[in-house]
């Protein structure tokens, strides 16, 4: 293990980064401030103006304002600042997109200094013939593919999570998105390379930028989920997909149990790699949309799926009539298809207004979105459970999955503190139903603060202190992002 | 960090496992020997016997023989090993399928275990609704494919290593194989829980059967590729692809640029998702194949692409249009599509005996099997510039490539000492070259002892220190499978 000058090492036996940092004082804040200001131009400390970058309206775990926020343009910028910060023993927290949900970009109790990467939005290099593009991690990708749309390259990057999120946030959380049934998630092959801070300062590159690589374990995983605890991702290497032309199919159901079983069939069609994703909608949110006042139609209220479908256009008919002769037999009632761009983006924008169709549904609420993943099987079960619970506890929410790969998200809405513990209470109900069938206390919006309590039941505690492990040897001092994702119990190995 | 009852610890400035491990004498190795064969029943330890547990005839790398060879039927039996190996210090490497090539299932110098684990094959569980499996490290992915076929389920592990390699070797390496164009590798998102006995006796699951999760960074992930220096993977749960039906077609080029550039263009066509893979077969190949005897026709003696079509019929039958288009158009010169199932594998049969047909075709000769993998684009160049190297030092060989991804294989071949020594040279010189194109010394066979001294050109010192850093933490005596992988530079991070 490294030696660090005058630095507390993690071997002393009193000292932990995780559970007993030893983190600036006030007046170290206020150096390290000052050291900041003397360096950078965009520093801001106005309490008012820094609220927004630890503070997320969409979750509802607490944490603490930041102390001060500097926009960052370089890797350099960041090596700065983390310098500065491992000087004075400040927490660093980096804010780009600012849409996680778990409390992901929170500030520190005693402290700490708030990074914002959203500047650092450039595509530097795009590899037309190689399919992949560099790009610094404040980039956001739905800019990306507008790019790449408007220069004409037939490419894209196919993870889709929330709109608005950068890559580094993307990186951070290990998303996914609707399209993860064909093109997978952060965690599989989309991140070539990474350029990283890490928390001594040094710049590394994870790989290089061929397509795969056997060099050893691959250092870009670590970062890839691990919520800025590990190193601060300044720039990525991210590989594109062929674009193909879409379409979208909607089909209803008696039942989310029919609807989910028709999805299996499908999937292991011969048109199976034909299908980008397949969405479950329950009725509730279907009401929801038809109420919205976002779409110029209604659909029925009904338990649903929307499939999108790619392909050349014989493929796409294909697909279609087997897709249709597969939900026929699971006795869908409902069938409708864009069979042209248009039509599919119509049909498509159904499933995009569903967060704020939702909160528009009950006036005056606030939503908590939340989300599990299961085995697939498991997944009516859950869905039949979960709104059994909603209805015994009087909890108002709607439910859409992603349900090629058993991933639900349930958006519960409340309009008091009361109705607010009581889907807090609803979530946790949720997490717990998920884990005993298999699955994991959420399937792509992250950790944070709002599920590290469930990761031991998940993991178990070795797995957790493997974590932990590699957290200390790699960030000795805990500065990075501290008080998210690692579980505050005590997991440590004990004596053999 | 945990601490360990009277274990040195990493902390101690004098110890580093990595470059000064203290393994146990030979007498520490004798009575660990006493004890294995307290506990189990088949322990082996007569030199022949256990030779090749500790030696390729596919590598030619320096390592030593392995003192006992152990067969475990569980983790409980693995369990106990390491124990053992932790009380005597005694290095600990494992065997399974017995097929890389680099190298790394070497034994250690002062005194080795190896853990056969080729016993433990079984596949546990198989969860046909969620396109899972759940099986022993021992298991060999064709007869997983096997079983899955016999048992009429339509499914398949789709990651196609060389044949014989087993589940837990296939981790270990990262490997990939010709599917990897649509499927992706093993550091994507094919295995999705891994059962591991750390190296301090702890057995741990890094998931569960959900097939996404973003619960923090995917411990998994450090085990793919680790070859064996982090923990013993003993079960893994696999996700599993539909089956579809496959057809075959050859081209045939009038050099490797031609075809390179038809790839490109193929996998950027709407068709793209119904290519399975795309294999690059070099003219000397072609005439190796030719005259091995194993096929019942003979190719044009051409640089030549053996493309995978998948989907439903009319899928692949619109596919082999579009492709045969775009080849034509870069000047092919043959064309073979093999319409039916037997036509296609009667054509793929000429692939599968690439291997075999090389060696054949110089007779008395052996085969040193390398690869790398660069950007895709730069795949003709690295063709073109190893064909004129092997030209101008006389080395005999052929080369096959996955090439839809940018891996190269080269089959180098010779039949005494000194040619073994100028196709080191030129294995040492395709790997520089790969590297100025920002490839990897690897694309799927892993560094074991074969590629270790190209890691920190590769990957930098800071990020190879990351690697270091990790394995010091999880393994501290520097026990599971030393000398492999890490590079033997000092790369630890200086004080700042």
């Amino acid at each position: 293990m490294r030696k660090r000058n005058e630095e507390p090492t993690v071997e002393s036996a009193e000292y932990d980064p995780l559970t007993q940092p030893r983190f600036g004082s006030p007046q170290d804040v206020q150096s390290a401030i000052i050291e900041l200001k003397s360096i950078f131009k965009d520093v801001q400390t106005d309490p008012e103006v820094i609220l927004p970058y630890g503070f997320s309206e969409n979750s509802y775990h607490q944490s603490a304002p930041h102390s001060v926020v500097v926009s960052v343009h370089s890797t350099e910028d960041v090596v700065k600042i983390v310098n500065i910060a491992r000087k004075y023993r400040i927490p660093l927290t980096v804010f780009a997109g600012g849409t996680s949900l778990e409390g992901h970009f929170g500030g520190y109790k005693s402290g700490s200094i708030c990074i914002d990467m959203s500047g650092m939005d450039k595509i530097l290099e795009i590899h037309q013939d190689d399919s992949d593009l560099v790009c610094q991690a404040g980039a956001r990708w739905e800019d990306i593919n507008h790019t790449l749309e408007e220069q004409g390259i037939p490419l894209f990057f196919p993870l889709d999570p929330g709109p608005g999120a950068a890559i580094g946030g993307m990186i951070a959380t290990g998303c996914s998105g609707t399209n993860a049934v064909k093109y997978g998630t952060a965690k599989g092959e989309w991140f070539l390379n990474l350029t990283v801070v890490l928390p001594n300062g040094e710049v590394i590159k994870t790989r290089r930028r061929a397509h795969k690589s056997s060099a050893g374990f691959d250092i870009t995983k670590i970062f890839i989920g691990a919520e800025g605890t590990l190193g601060i991702v300044t720039e990525a290497t991210l590989k594109l997909a062929p674009l193909v032309p879409t379409r979208v199919a909607v089909a209803q159901f008696k039942d989310v149990e029919h609807a989910v079983s028709a999805v299996q069939e499908i999937l292991h069609s011969p048109s199976n790699m034909n299908i980008q994703c397949v969405e479950l909608i329950d009725d509730n949110m279907i009401k929801a949309i038809n109420d919205s006042g976002e779409i110029p139609r209604k659909f029925a209220v009904k338990d649903s799926l929307f499939i999108k479908i790619q392909g050349s256009e014989t493929a796409i008919a294909e697909a279609a009539k087997i897709v249709k002769k597969i939900v026929d037999k699971h006795g869908a009632s409902g069938w409708d298809f864009g069979s042209s761009d248009e039509g599919a983006k119509a049909l498509w924008h159904a499933r995009k207004v569903c967060l704020w169709s939702s909160i528009a549904s009950v006036p005056g609420s606030r939503a908590w979105t939340t989300d599990v993943c299961v085995p697939p099987s498991k997944l009516p079960e859950l869905v039949r459970e979960t709104k059994e619970d909603m209805r015994q506890s009087n909890v108002l929410g709607t439910i859409v999955g992603h349900v090629g790969d058993g991933n639900f998200h349930a958006i519960l809405l409340f309009r008091s503190d009361e109705e607010l513990e009581n889907v807090r209470g609803a979530v946790h109900r949720l997490v717990e139903r998920a884990l005993r069938m298999d699955g994991t206390c959420t399937g792509e919006h992250g950790v944070g603060l709002g599920k590290k309590e469930y990761l031991v039941e998940e993991l178990g505690p070795g797995t957790v202190e493997v974590m932990k492990t590699i957290k200390r040897a790699v960030d000795p001092l805990g500065l990075l992002n501290p008080g998210k994702l690692y579980p505050d119990e005590d997991t440590r190995w004990k004596k053999k």
